[in-house]
């Protein structure tokens, strides 16, 4: 057997969640040699804390599957050291680094004991914490977050328990949307509460109000510009959450979800620099500002592609990939890099998925981007006879370039699918034109002939080449608020339009009678016309016959009465 | 109301399945005042006929949605008529272009009446023809092809009917395996016998003796690398498919389904210029050699982006990205351009999807691209916790860029995203780095922290870099078939071997006990070791140990044992 050729490196790694074990194990298959360490406040180890939601929900009901291989080895300390030649110290915090001479000084959490962990090279994975609003009765029995495996513990036995009736999520972002529908398969009622005028903050507002009206359908409330100013117990118990406006909401539990803070005081206190979202400044390489310390994950600053600003990015998925490059980079030279984020980002809620990638309009206006061309669609995942689903999409593009620069999908459709394309497109500098002829893998039980994202597409090219104008559905109730009056045109047919109907005082005429029935139409060629039908392709088509014969003012409105957000007549 | 401002463009255009359709309805609404014929020879328009195997098989049961829009609308003469006002001549063929004249020729089928119809432009659209062999008893009745919607009734009354008790399809492609599929969910015995070594082609040889093993549990044989000799009928009626090996397959139906040929004679008799594949030659604008003629989908030949070589593409979704640049050019001026194919196609066969994108290893080395990366990889799609299921990728690089030129999906994990993200990164040009750190939705419901593309890329990227060194199931088959003993080590659990294994002389080491029982290993350093476990994360990770204490030819069996496509001792 060959014999050991190489001096150790000493590889200390600071959390055990998600960046830190994956930096731990990648440094180890770099450099089989090095001693490296984990230092983990928790008792577990790498949990799958985007699976916390499905646990407390009851989509699995054993807790060791969030902390296992996919071959059933629960990742312990010995499975570490066993499989990884990795020593794991669990129940173990980092309280301080001595950068002049390279040492963690740990304290192990049962004992009280502290020590001193010499390294060469150091990896901060130190993750982030829930966001607590100091309000008056945030300590109260029933008040709790889902961000550790304690809280999912905590609200696994809620469930299990079956005691609590109503409950209240404060926060409506990601977090907090998943685990009111995990309390709400729980048997719980649920009330949502957000600060902002919508949930789902990557979302642009009207895709946000479809998946509201959804979320509503299961007989959960959501209340949006609106925040919690107390909560109001008896005996240290949670018994109502009142509201800013002085609503109260009775309920026995309150999990708050108002986003998440870098840790990333023990490098602050080590004087690395911070950047200003709070996050360790990391370069590509994932090196902090002391070349022998990298740092991964939630605890990090990142940088978005796109733009170029600094943004906090607290995603599992981007601490495994970061995780990866500080690991390798800590055991070898500086070869593997990090290119940045471009926010792409999933939730499944009650039978709706949402997905965004790259930037909402609302987003791009924010970084300053002014120009910006966009469109939403509504429109089926797959051919009506494989059981095809409703998606509505939002595209957003540069209109100097026609690169896209972001979408967003929303519904009961394969929004996955549409959303992983999406944010390849954006990644490769894709422009409109090309996802309009995009060659995609067609076949009826995954999509359509014309594929849902490139029918976007095609709409978002018809929009630039001025063969169509928009109107958004915020636009068209702004002008309604306002008093003016155009030109409603709703194209379907008789029996749709009995079903359910904007009820906004339109103009019935289907698109198979549209030319005989043309005199009926406003006489001025200036009255603006705006036509729609479910999702606006009839409505397409009926613009353009009054573009072609005179009508100076026609507009479609976009995604049609499917992605309208408002209340409809029925 | 204003008035008519244009004199009319007459546009003709001779097909109405799926690019004339579309081309015909894009013509229009680019110009509303122009006279748009389509000549269509069948009696329906507007066929979705990749869903011709789902009506077969029982997935739905009205006919009617095969024609329908999502609505529910027919696509009827007059249903053109009213919502598109198109003229559709059904029943009718196009029989020759006078092109000098500009006129095209039809004949009235019912009544044999002859017609002119003069065109400013033209648009075929005269589709393809299902490839049938010069066979003996080709002609009995019971051997069908699946391809228009004469033969979808015919098999799905075959169906219904539950008289035939065993068929066999002809071809292994994409239709074939559909159809297989569908015949079986309707109780037939099937046999699928190709002429290739594999079924889809489009697939290299592993990832297709996966899906093999797939269609083998349902009691389906397949039979490669043989073909039809004969079909042998008594009355006129088909008793049994004779093979060239002389073995006699028994049935009462046989599909053939063994690819299609170009619809180009018209093209051909009007002298427009036809391609080596006997598709109609057009450009980026989908324009025949003829200014005044386009053509699109399954009759005309494409280009390959990736190679700039001449193929024949015919899948629907082409057909209508081509079909709308040909209706908008010809309505206007030639403003629109198809960027050309990179042979991107999925299909379901049961429980499994096969879907592949730009070039398998084998396309590539056709078309004279020798130096290729690549790697077969195997793993979930989901979490484990979340139903995850396998899938079984391969993708193909150019080592000198990078860049990414082909990817294949097999397994019943969701194939679809993967494909179809793998097809955006190739239209980008994106390389095995690019995706390695890609910015994915992730969420359990639909993925892994680290995507399941993105686990393919980064190996793939492992083995650029020389972390490790892979070895295919074909090529590890071949040494041991040559008598070359390499040590097999098999680093997974004992349970996992006791239920499964290779069963080729192997040694067992679990990953946890390789560090201490080092010294069972081979004591010469230039031994060929490989090592593998289910998927080749544990022999990956098994390999750096052993590469690293000095082990100097340690390879990695690429997708482990679920990627093994040979029989595995049980």
């Amino acid at each position: 057997m060959p014999a050991d050729p190489k001096p150790e490196l000493r590889i200390v790694v600071i959390g055990g969640s998600a960046a830190g074990p994956k930096a731990a194990a990648r440094a180890r298959r770099m450099d089989e040699h090095a001693e490296i360490t984990i230092i983990q406040k928790d008792p577990d180890l790498s949990m799958a804390s985007c699976g916390y939601p499905y646990y407390v929900g009851g989509v699995f009901d054993d807790r060791n599957q969030l902390l296992a291989t996919p071959t059933g080895m629960v990742r312990d300390p010995a499975y570490y050291m066993n499989a990884k030649a990795i020593r794991a110290l669990v129940n173990s915090e980092a309280i301080g680094i001595d950068r002049a001479n390279k040492i963690v000084r740990g304290r192990d959490l049962p004992s009280g004991m502290e020590y001193d962990l010499p390294y060469d090279k150091l990896i901060l994975a130190t993750g982030a914490r829930p966001r607590l609003p100091n309000l008056p009765g945030i300590d109260l029995e029933g008040v709790t977050t889902l961000q550790s495996i304690k809280d999912a513990d905590f609200l696994r036995r809620v469930r299990d328990e079956g005691r609590i009736k109503k409950a209240v999520v404060v926060g409506g972002g990601l977090i907090g949307m998943e685990t009111c529908e995990a309390l709400h398969l729980a048997g719980i009622e649920m009330t949502v509460v957000e600060l902002l005028p919508q949930v789902l903050p990557f979302l642009d507002w009207q895709l946000a109000k479809v998946l509201e009206a959804h979320v509503a359908t299961h007989a959960t409330m959501v209340i949006t510009g609106n925040s919690v100013a107390e909560f109001l117990g008896r005996d240290g118990k949670l018994q109502a959450v009142k509201l800013a406006n002085g609503m109260e909401l009775p309920c026995e539990l309150a999990v708050v979800a108002v986003g998440v803070i870098p840790n990333s005081s023990l490098a602050r206190d080590a004087g690395l620099e911070i950047g200003k979202t709070g996050g360790i400044l990391v370069d590509e390489h994932m090196q902090t500002s002391d070349p022998d310390i990298y740092a991964a994950g939630d605890c990090v600053e990142s940088t978005q592609r796109q733009t170029g600003a600094k943004i906090h990015a607290p995603w599992g998925d981007l601490a495994n990939l970061q995780g990866r490059v500080a690991g390798e980079n800590a055991a070898t030279s500086n070869r593997a890099t990090h290119p940045g984020v471009i926010q792409t980002g999933i939730c499944k809620v009650f039978e709706y998925t949402a997905g965004s990638t790259g930037l909402s309009e609302a987003a791009a206006l924010r970084v300053g981007l002014g120009d910006l061309a966009s469109v939403v669609t509504a429109g089926p995942d797959r051919p009506g006879f494989m059981g095809g689903q409703l998606l509505v999409n939002k595209m957003v593009a540069d209109p100097a370039t026609g690169r896209i620069l972001g979408f967003q999908s929303v519904g009961p459709g394969d929004a996955s699918r549409q959303v992983a394309t999406a944010a390849m497109a954006i990644m490769g500098g894709l422009t409109v034109d090309d996802v309009a002829n995009a060659d995609l893998p067609y076949a009826p039980p995954f999509s359509l002939a014309i594929d849902n994202i490139i029918a976007t597409a095609q709409c978002l090219q018809n929009k630039l080449r001025g063969l169509m104008v928009g109107i958004s559905a915020e636009d068209l109730k702004r002008k309604l608020d306002a008093g003016e009056q155009p030109y409603l045109l709703d194209l379907r047919g008789p029996d749709e339009y009995e079903m359910t109907r904007l009820g906004l005082g339109e103009h019935l005429i289907p698109l198979g009678a549209l030319r005989k029935r043309l005199a009926e139409l406003p006489e001025d060629p200036e009255t603006e016309i705006i036509c729609y039908c479910k999702i606006s392709l009839r409505g397409y088509e009926g613009a353009r016959i009054l573009m072609q014969r005179g009508w100076r003012n026609v507009k479609v409105l976009e995604g049609g009465i499917a992605a309208w957000p408002y209340p409809k007549e029925r």
